[in-house]
């Protein structure tokens, strides 16, 4: 598949031992672009969203893992400070199952090679930066698998499709989970009417999904999060399409704060919901929803918009989790790079 | 019942003939008072938003008759200069059923004076004062008995209750339609617990709702529109209060974008929804919501935060209705200063 985008969100500068991504909070106003040389600027870049996605997160953790290790001064024993970056890495955010993933196996390249190589810190580093580049190879591969099982929901021209956040080029290494299919359906010249919700409070739909719609071509619009209901009673939406963060073995999942809520409406009107994410992000050891952390964030996030003009009263209580979980059971189909799965799902005993 | 509040949304000062109204467009940070003197301020005012909230939209439109009349210069004639004035007045917005009914009131006591006192424009003005003045006094005292009757369902203490955008203190002459219980709960001891939707893309949930659910001491807690299946999710609400635009003949009612969204989500979770409003806000000429007339909206208001920061690419397109209808189904009761009524309702054979 053709590329219709300029850069990637996260790539490796070998020669400079640093990780540069484009600061994703300055959009669509601004593109700027930060190099990350140790674990604290990767800390920073996770926990901020300035890097977001979970599989973006994961290539941005193992890109973040090698340069940290490339970086380090040359005192210090290797085997404990690997272990230093790597915990101080996977602890940037506590919900998406693909830093966890990443980090572990940086850590398992890292045992290897010290078994191989000992203290030679330049082949450590050159064997955890080719298991870096090898995870962001195998997400590209994988986004273009997840789209070539999407788009066998492409049935008839211009149909339209809802998404919530982000789960596009930017939240991963290149096509995108939750909009491979789109950009494939585009491609193939099917026309998609692509529905974005905005994504309260940190505005992923109308910041980036918005943009990398309209940088490739796509027909776009954008609502608020609470019109989906409306456009849904128009019959202007045939199916809806989101990521995900964390799959447990019976499929309830979870995602952006109110993926849920869209699911639950989008059962009332009997339109059908996927879930698309590579099979990394199916947590065979959480059973169902409950046992998923949903992290707490930050109440300025709603109460000061964007981080400036204040749109609530000085003092105001706030209920802000970053993710909900959507039942399984309003989940028409769950699409990985191995396939499309259909309710019910048990992830113990299939892929 | 006390009254919590220091002044009301809309208040007429006679003297001046002018409306004194707070510009709610700048909450929760400047509390700025605008003195409207002719049609286009009156205008102006409705359709920007300065003033909103159905039942404080008819008493504006009420009071700006008034003082439109008082403020022409003497050359005109009367009759003819009170049709523009109406007319002006009545387009200023179209979904509101009260700012029709307030205008076609002003209208009926304008041809009375008229045929009373001729051209005496001190006389006619007077008539129109003391109907737009009853106009607000009867909204107070609707709002008590919504209040009373609504009390009803409170049966227990620290009741956990949802409300989206702002029928409250602001929308109306004092108390508020879907709050009146609320404040009334509060008065009582029972400690009610409110949950306000941040109500986008206009914010009055942050901005309002949380100012006066503060302003009068009550447990408030400030949420993204998109966070309400979490949140029920928890188990904290208890019922679902709501203002109305227009109710249908057949109890379809629309409310402030978002709010069908909410009732199909309270509805999974099996939590009642309940409808506030003055019985002025039936409109017994609509037969069911599909008859309901949605206005669209400036798509700035999405794209463009608080007016000022851009959050979507330029040139986006942008779905921005002002309401939507919620099916009658999905509402367990609508409570008018009459009473509660149950669904399946029927307003052409009752109350």
């Amino acid at each position: 598949m053709e590329n219709p985008f300029k850069y990637d969100s996260v790539e490796a500068l070998r020669e400079e031992r640093a990780v540069r991504i484009v600061d994703q909070r300055l959009f669509p106003c601004h593109e700027e672009f930060l190099l990350l040389y140790n674990e604290e600027d990767v800390y920073d870049a996770i926990r901020k969203l300035k890097v977001r996605g979970a599989p973006a997160i994961g290539v941005c953790a193992a890109y973040g893992i090698w340069a940290s290790v490339a970086n380090l001064s040359s005192g210090s024993g290797l085997a404990s400070e690997f272990d230093r970056i790597a915990g101080r890495i996977a602890s940037s955010r506590p919900t998406a199952v693909n830093l966890g993933w990443a980090v572990e196996r940086m850590n398992r390249c890292f045992r290897s090679a010290l078994d191989l190589y000992g203290e030679d810190r330049e082949m450590v580093c050159d064997a955890l930066f080719e298991e870096a580049d090898a995870i962001k190879r195998e997400d590209i591969a994988m986004c273009e698998a997840i789209g070539r099982n999407g788009l066998s929901l492409f049935t008839r021209k211009g149909m339209g499709v809802l998404t919530h956040c982000n789960a596009g080029h930017f939240a991963v290494s290149r096509y995108g989970t939750a909009l491979a299919p789109v950009y494939m359906a585009q491609s193939a010249g099917l026309e998609p009417r692509l529905f974005s919700d905005e994504t309260r409070p940190l505005h992923q739909g109308s910041r980036i999904t918005m943009k990398e719609l309209m940088m490739a071509g796509v027909d776009a619009t954008l609502l608020c999060d609470s019109m989906v209901a409306s456009l849904m009673t128009k019959g202007e939406i045939d199916m809806v399409f989101v990521g995900c963060d964390r799959i447990a073995a019976n499929g309830d999942t979870a995602n952006k704060i109110g993926t849920c809520g869209v699911a639950l409406i989008a059962h009332h009107f009997g339109i059908p919901v996927y879930v698309l994410g590579p099979s990394s992000t199916i947590d065979r050891c959480t059973p169902t929803g409950k046992d998923i952390v949903i992290e707490q964030r930050d109440p300025s996030e709603v109460t000061e918009l964007y981080f400036s003009e204040r749109m609530a009263p000085s003092g105001a209580k706030v209920y802000n989790p970053a993710f909900d979980v959507t039942p399984a059971e309003f989940i028409t189909g769950i699409i990985t790079e191995k396939g499309i799965f259909h309710y019910p799902y048990n992830f113990l005993e299939n892929d």
